[in-house]
């Protein structure tokens, strides 16, 4: 059997030995060479769309795909046959460092840095951002100190993210497909929103691109945020509509919006959300950095080849 | 017995009652009536320079000041008798906002924000900043995983912010006058710094102000720092050597300095921080909301007037 993997990143191939699988790597820039269109195991990382529709069409063995990404939307669009080829993502890579971003752009948002670079650039002190403030005032979102903090897309990444905002003092609820008490926080199903969003100090979005999270961020939810609401979005940019995101900015009817991910990267000039006011552009930098990829794959590896399930199926 | 309360925060007053101590409000911005020129005790928060030194010259039978800033520098140079009144600080009252803030700096710091805010005011996307990264490259500081934080000045503040770092997978040492281990962290004397500031990502200073503490951080121990290293300020800007700083900065000596403190401030429009590379310029910002002031007030109340000794004291 044949796997291989790719030269995108720093893989410790030797901790992939042992197995009955022989390992190559390959470029994922370019077309896979004809000596490895016999491979049975495609593990996948920043690959080119040219290269995963090339492969989808030459790759006639291959029955696995380890994407290292936590949502392979590349894969799943690159025509590959998905009764033949199974497919599983790298959910879990990516949870401390996109927990770590969300928690940042957070910050961001509560202390606004955004506000303060800007007056840097003008050799101007904020005297308003310092000095003596209110304690947690209402009707603001200055600190996650007592913050009521929603996150819509409570899976892998939210779990890991919670403890640092519990620690800092926020109150943390989720909102999934399947409602219940994870890890003692209180998840709620989409149907609770309109009772969920009032209470909110920031809405975290942390949910996978999909037909069924598609602009589910609207002009009609975003109304039933707080004036002083924060929206940030570390999950698909699809899953916000994004001009009536620009709108609620405009009208001052959110507080601000932080986000790392848009419905087309590179977030294009002509988008208004770049002088949109009260909003932090982050250029997708969330994730991008697979930790344990070796140990995802070494166990996939041994479960595919034990005939058993595999994990993040998609 | 007489105490004054200021009126520039929301102080709970009843919560103080039940002592034997008549409890009068004041406006920190004037001199203080004469009608209460007999007080034995004063709460203060940002009071005027002005009222200060008036207070100093007229209260003569004032006892105790129970200031509610960390760093009381105020209150020490307006020319209070020190012989025959107490100062007590309100060190404990800003832990969690300043350690909030010290974090959010390093987290900036690390995912550059500020240079995204460059890049998003003229509608760019950052490219270099985003997408596929390598994952905890040597030699540069790119996230608190891993990352070797020291903090010189571990008191009450460090103490807080430290199970933050240590959640986000940092390592964490400290520099204080007495060494030894607290809460499981190595704190060790300054005379260990030239071995410790070679081994260090972010640089977090949280020293008060003080002639022990002036310009400690200077160019020779800047050098010692690696040139991808951090510096963050929450102390006391006075801790700094600001000239060999901004050389420090332009010479890509370190990585970046977090300021959020400076020898004076509002840090003056000439100053060459505000362009230095990559420095961001926080308006003292971290504190200024005292969380808990009547608790502290209360205990040192009751233990006043039990004869005992005062917590806080400087
Ligand atoms: N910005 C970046 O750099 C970056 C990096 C990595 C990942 N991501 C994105 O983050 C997403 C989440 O990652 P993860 O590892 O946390 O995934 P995960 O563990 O699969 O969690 C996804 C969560 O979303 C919920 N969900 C899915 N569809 C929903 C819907 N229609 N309504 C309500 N909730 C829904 C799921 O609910 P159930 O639990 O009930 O199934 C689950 O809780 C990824 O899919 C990826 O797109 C972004
Ligand atoms: N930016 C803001 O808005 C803000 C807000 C609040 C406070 N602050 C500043 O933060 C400072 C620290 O606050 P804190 O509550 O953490 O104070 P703290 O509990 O008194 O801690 C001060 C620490 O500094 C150490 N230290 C003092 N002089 C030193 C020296 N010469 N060399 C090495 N270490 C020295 C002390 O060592 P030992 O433990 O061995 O005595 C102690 O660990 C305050 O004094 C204030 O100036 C700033």
């Amino acid at each position: 059997m044949k796997l291989l993997y790719p030269t995108s990143l720093v893989l410790d191939a030797q901790s992939l030995e042992g197995f009955s699988v022989t390992l190559h790597p390959y470029d994922v820039k370019t077309p896979i060479p004809d000596e490895h269109a016999d491979a049975d195991i495609l593990v996948t990382w920043t690959n080119s769309a040219a290269n995963l529709s090339d492969a989808a069409k030459r790759l006639t063995k291959l029955r696995w795909i380890q994407s290292l990404a936590a949502g392979p939307n590349d894969v799943l669009s690159a025509g590959f046959d998905t009764s033949k080829v199974l497919v599983t993502t790298g959910s879990g890579l990516h949870d401390h460092t996109v927990a770590e971003h969300a928690l940042a752009l957070l910050l961001n948002a509560a202390r606004r840095f955004y506000e303060m670079r800007d007056w840097q650039l003008q050799a101007k002190w904020p005297q308003h951002l310092g000095g003596p403030q209110p304690d947690r005032p209402k009707d603001k979102f200055t600190t996650l100190r007592d913050a009521n903090v929603l996150i819509w897309g409570y899976g892998n990444i939210a779990k890991t993210l919670t403890p640092h905002l519990r620690g800092l003092g926020a109150t943390v609820r989720g909102v999934a497909r399947t409602p219940g008490v994870r890890d003692g926080i209180e998840v709620y199903s989409d149907d609770k929103l309109a009772e969920l969003l009032p209470q909110t100090d920031a809405l975290v979005m942390i949910l996978p691109g999909s037909d069924s999270t598609r602009h589910v961020l609207n002009a009609d939810r975003l109304k039933q945020l707080p004036n002083h609401a924060w929206v940030v979005n570390v999950g698909r940019g699809t899953s916000i509509d994004e001009d009536a995101l620009v709108a609620a900015l405009q009208d001052g009817q959110i507080g601000g919006a932080a986000l790392d991910v848009f419905e087309k990267e590179p977030l294009p000039e002509s988008s208004t959300l770049w002088r949109a006011p009260n909003c932090i552009i982050s250029p997708h930098a969330a994730g991008g950095r697979p930790q344990g990829a070796e140990e995802l794959i070494a166990s996939n590896l041994r479960r595919f080849l034990a005939g058993q399930d595999l994990k993040n199926i998609v």
